[in-house]
């Protein structure tokens, strides 16, 4: 038997296993502060990675990069009522501006500098941003504004976990405003489709698109749209969303214009987000159990380059043939980039300076000894596949110029090899084939530890009736995910009320 | 006489002027939340430039970015007494995580969420990377750590200036920690000098580079280091500061290491960051009547293509000679990186165009009519050259091809030229022949309205003795700036004192 790099399987103890995951891999940790972590370099670099890759494609969709503040004054949020709704309750508020001494050798908030108004930390930025739009759009020809930011926004989750769900996270945040509905609307998929094609392209992460139900809308929002991923537990990940916010944003802000005629209407508003989130999602979809897989296109290094130094004289010329092949690596292009290529000389064993490249999940490590150098060899490992049949470890010697004329196109066969692993794993547990809801009761009672999705067909019900679902959904544990985009036409009765069924939604478990 | 395209020239109203370039450059404006800017596309993308180059350099430097909490426990903070004690006057203070309905229609926070700790906004990170570290560092093998991180602080500032002081801002922040203080010091020194060279060479920012006099340290700091620009008002700007901290907060966070000899020792760290406030810099640095002058380095767009549409037919081949010359250009490199080159198709007549890239600062405008075309030949505006002898707009009609060939080499001349200008007025406006203290005064008062430096030499006075020194200086509204490393030696008396001087220190008016 296999013996894994990690403490934990993930059949073993899922939530373990994750933890396990971003403590061995030098991802995060725990920062001391409620709710907030300390991302490590990488951690981070994963995240910088997403930042490039998704602002290029951000950017060619039009969009322009700027910074509006941290804090939004509470009377902002005040003007649409269900947005203040939906957040009131996990807000940060600053209330001071100055400490003082408290007389017991501490400090503690001076009250002669409190403010005349609280100050939201934002947790998303509809408000403030809408307030300058409300500045900047005064005519038809003012239309479209799209903007957007990468920033830190706070919610104050009572219950967090690391990247998933944090007091503090890191996102982009893209928000426009158009003349019309129907614009709008049509920019709301787009961003939609940039997120979808992003996480499958990008984050080799294949993705649900649709429409969330009524309930599960954005506060403010008149339809929101997500990508859900499959984690490897079978749970759901919804791992970036795109709103359309009619013109309720645009009411309670006053982002007026003059169309063509000469007659004031108020701006259609849209705005879309993905977080940090997503690279808990990769760990839950790439991860095994010698740790994390992270998918070539977002990983901070490519190939890492591992010498068997011996702390002898030996050393120099290995060293020497180590940067020769990084330099002739970083010449070479992949995915259109040039290739990232590390070489790790820290003063560590090599077998634990292989095994933490490998618990990083850097897609191709090299090990290069005195051996390898003689006859001009490197022993390659691909993170997708460690081991052989017979559970060895799959470490193959190739000759040091075929290998940089491989390079390149094994790390897009990698990319390519985890997405098509992933996708297998969700196209496999979708299951169209639960008859009713004591059908849907007894798969999830019976099925496998990591049961997957059940899509069925609904009537779409609304109000009370939408809520009656939700209630015996959620009696399970389970939730609606969202009605997918590229389902089969409803064909049948709704799987909840027996009415004529009118599209087709997904139920899952979710994080 | 030229009529500028601004509303206000510099030698007029200098501080309207400042306020002038960045409105009418769309770089930022007021976001209505008290002290905070919303940095616009332009101002926002020379940050982004400035954070690419800089970034660039780090990483040389052998820095990992990370990302730590925004928020500090007030705890934290209480360890290390002068650097609370600096900074305790402008912190904003998180009390509470939940707002409710106030009874009155509106909301307030919720007393009964109220925070056990009351939680800072980091001003700047010490003391939470400082615990970071303290987990991080236990042994010799453990060091050096140093690492990066990119993120807004809070500083709540009674009196804000766009880009220049804000109560939020953007920058960097690197951290590091050492076992001895020899390499601690000579880190510090490297920060400084990437400081330097990337004010030099990536804003065409001249800077002095010396150590701040004691009472203008960092809070906590043994020793701080700046680089200092000279405005064109001849008012000194801090646009980098590099700080050993010593075992400061080692001891307060218990940054313990075991040395080789098994003994435990407090490690030695420094910081050093550089915001936001650059940029402000490089508008009092470069701007003029017409505008910002961007340097070519940092330039969102280098060259922007201004085609002179009729809103006809005769557009269209017009746009596709544009968008010929769009791919040409983007084909090219200048200081190693492929050219950005922007072709504007607003709907907007040329000349407001035009005008609008001048007052942006792009570094070339090129703009194509019906006759430039027919000649296959391009008018070439140079920002740094903007007018001719006769004060005439001095737009040059170049053949197309040449252009081409000659675009990189002159981005490459706008830049040196920028520069060199900077700097001849630096050179020339710090002054050395200020005889005393009366004679301080005298110059002050009788100069120029825009006065510049003055180095003098001094004994290095420390307590009481530098407190007299600021005291009589401040009265002329003047400030001790750095002790410049590249001074000539001391040779004479102290300006001050009259004991003998043992180095130079400058004496300016400030931001």
């Amino acid at each position: 038997m296999i013996k894994h790099a990690l403490p934990v399987t993930r059949e073993a103890d899922f939530a373990a296993w994750y933890q396990a995951v971003i403590a061995e891999a030098d991802m995060a940790e725990d920062s001391g502060v409620r709710g907030c972590m300390v991302m490590r370099p990488w951690g981070y670099g994963i995240w910088e990675r997403i930042q490039r890759l998704l602002d290029d494609r951000i950017r060619a969709n039009g969009y322009d990069n700027t910074y509006f503040p941290l804090f939004i004054p509470l009377s902002y949020f005040e003007k649409e009522a269900e947005h203040v709704e939906g957040f009131a309750k996990e807000m940060a508020v600053v209330t001071h501006h100055r400490l003082i001494p408290d007389g017991k050798g501490g400090l503690m908030p001076d009250p002669a500098a409190k403010l005349e108004e609280p100050l939201i930390v934002r947790p998303t930025s509809e408000t403030v941003i809408g307030a300058a739009f409300s500045r900047w759009v005064q005519s038809w020809r003012d239309l479209p504004v799209q903007i957007n930011q990468w920033a830190n926004v706070v919610r104050w989750e009572m219950r967090t976990r690391m990247f998933l769900r944090t007091a503090e996270f890191l996102w982009q945040e893209g928000h426009a405003a158009y003349a019309s509905a129907e614009q709008a609307k049509a920019e709301t998929m787009k961003g939609l489709e940039l997120y979808r094609d992003f996480a499958e392209t990008c984050c080799a992460m294949p993705v649900v698109a649709g429409e969330k139900p009524e309930n599960e809308r954005f506060p403010g929002a008149e339809e929101t749209w997500s990508i859900e991923a499959m984690m490897q537990d079978g749970k759901a990940l919804q791992a970036g969303t795109s709103h359309f916010l009619g013109t309720h944003f645009a009411e309670a802000q006053n982002i007026r214009f003059q169309n063509k005629e000469g007659v004031f209407e108020p701006a259609n508003t849209i705005s879309w987000g993905m977080s940090t989130r997503m690279i808990g999602g990769i760990i839950m979809t790439h991860g095994d159990d010698d740790g994390l897989r992270v998918p070539p296109r977002i990983a901070p290094w490519q190939v890492v380059i591992v010498p068997m130094l011996r702390d002898a004289p030996e050393d120099e010329p290995l060293i020497d043939y180590c940067r020769e092949l990084q330099g002739q690596l970083s010449a070479l292009t992949a995915f259109g980039e040039p290739l990232r290529v590390q070489l790790d000389l820290k003063p560590a064993k090599a077998a634990a300076k292989r095994w933490s490249w490998v618990k990083k999940g850097a897609p191709i490590v090299v090990e290069v000894g005195g051996r390898d150098m003689a006859g001009a060899n490197v022993s390659v490992i691909r993170r997708d596949r460690l081991y052989r049949e017979d559970g060895k470890l799959d470490s193959a010697v190739l000759s040091r110029s075929a290998f940089v004329d491989e390079a390149g196109g094994m790390l897009e066969s990698i990319q390519t090899a985890l997405h098509a692993e992933a996708k297998a794993r969700l196209d496999a547990n979708i299951h169209r084939d639960v008859a009713d809801f004591a059908a849907l009761e007894t798969f999830f009672a019976e099925s496998a530890k990591f049961p997957g999705w059940v899509e069925v067909q609904w009537s779409k019900p609304t109000g009370p009736a939408l809520e009656q679902v939700e209630a015996r959904l959620k009696a399970l544990k389970l939730t609606l995910r969202n009605t997918p985009q590229d389902a089969a036409p409803a064909d049948g009765a709704c799987f909840f009320t027996g009415a004529p069924a009118v599209e087709r939604v997904l139920i899952a478990r979710a994080y």
